[in-house]
């Protein structure tokens, strides 16, 4: 069975290569991004702009290869892939919350991106607390490694 | 441009028709259910039983048309799609925060569920507060729902 999407628009952002992109949308190492929407998608942005943040879904466009153990940007120890947000999935869908400042027509203005320029989008949904953040979560071999990610960049290693 | 993906494994759950299913993964209206990926993916759900919650990402199968204006079930007023959770979306990519109970083999035990059963599985990824969990979210138009998601079930309007 395959599954087929077609972008809904892309992300611009300051980020040309994938090499030193922040490796999330924090605020000391990312920057402002846009994300901008098909002319044809604009009426569905109705009712966005209430919204302090939203989650993209992404294809990330730059990855080649599949790896089912990989070693992530934050430790040094070989992880299973659904175990980390790498971007060498059997399935390169890229999810990011990010801060949603303005609403310009069919251009989303973003607090942080941690997202490649010209990056295709595929979606995207409100980010509502009730829905999407758990009262107490642990975050596994990530626990550890908190605290470091606010300043990690990204290297060539899932080029 | 189009993308293509194959899923990585299916969802097993107690909900067999859209009606009557919860709307999101809370749990007063959900009911526990398995995420199973292909045994060829299971190795990289090595590390992942750490967290607490994942987030999946899944096709909406069932779904077979697109809407731009919705009335979403937590409301009466028409809102764009992008500002709803709404299926009816030109990608039709669904993502829900659901507990991580336990994992046995390729199988993952969720707390709750509010997904399909047979419902085909693109992504896995693990919860991480830090990247996932804005200090200060306002969920716009949702604002005045909240409290009623808990309990709202769905019914057949974006059958």
């Amino acid at each position: 069975m395959k599954v087929t999407y077609r972008p809904i628009g892309s992300i611009h952002s300051p980020f040309t290569d994938l090499k030193d992109m922040p490796i999330q949308p924090t605020r000391e190492a990312s920057d402002p991004g846009i994300a901008e929407v098909l002319p044809e998608f604009a009426a569905g942005l109705k009712d966005l702009e209430g919204f302090s943040h939203v989650i993209l879904l992404y294809h990330l466009h730059k990855v080649r290869r599949v790896d089912l153990a990989v070693t992530p940007f934050l430790g040094s120890e070989s992880r299973g892939v659904f175990a980390t947000r790498a971007p060498t999935r059997p399935n390169p869908i890229g999810l990011s919350v990010v801060e949603l400042v303005r609403i310009e027509g069919n251009r989303l203005y973003l607090g942080n991106v941690d997202i490649l320029d010209g990056t295709p989008l595929l979606d995207i949904k409100p980010y509502v607390p009730e829905f999407d953040q758990p009262a107490a979560a642990r975050a596994g071999w990530l626990e550890e490694a908190r605290g470091k990610v606010r300043s990690a960049k990204s290297d060539d290693r899932f080029r």
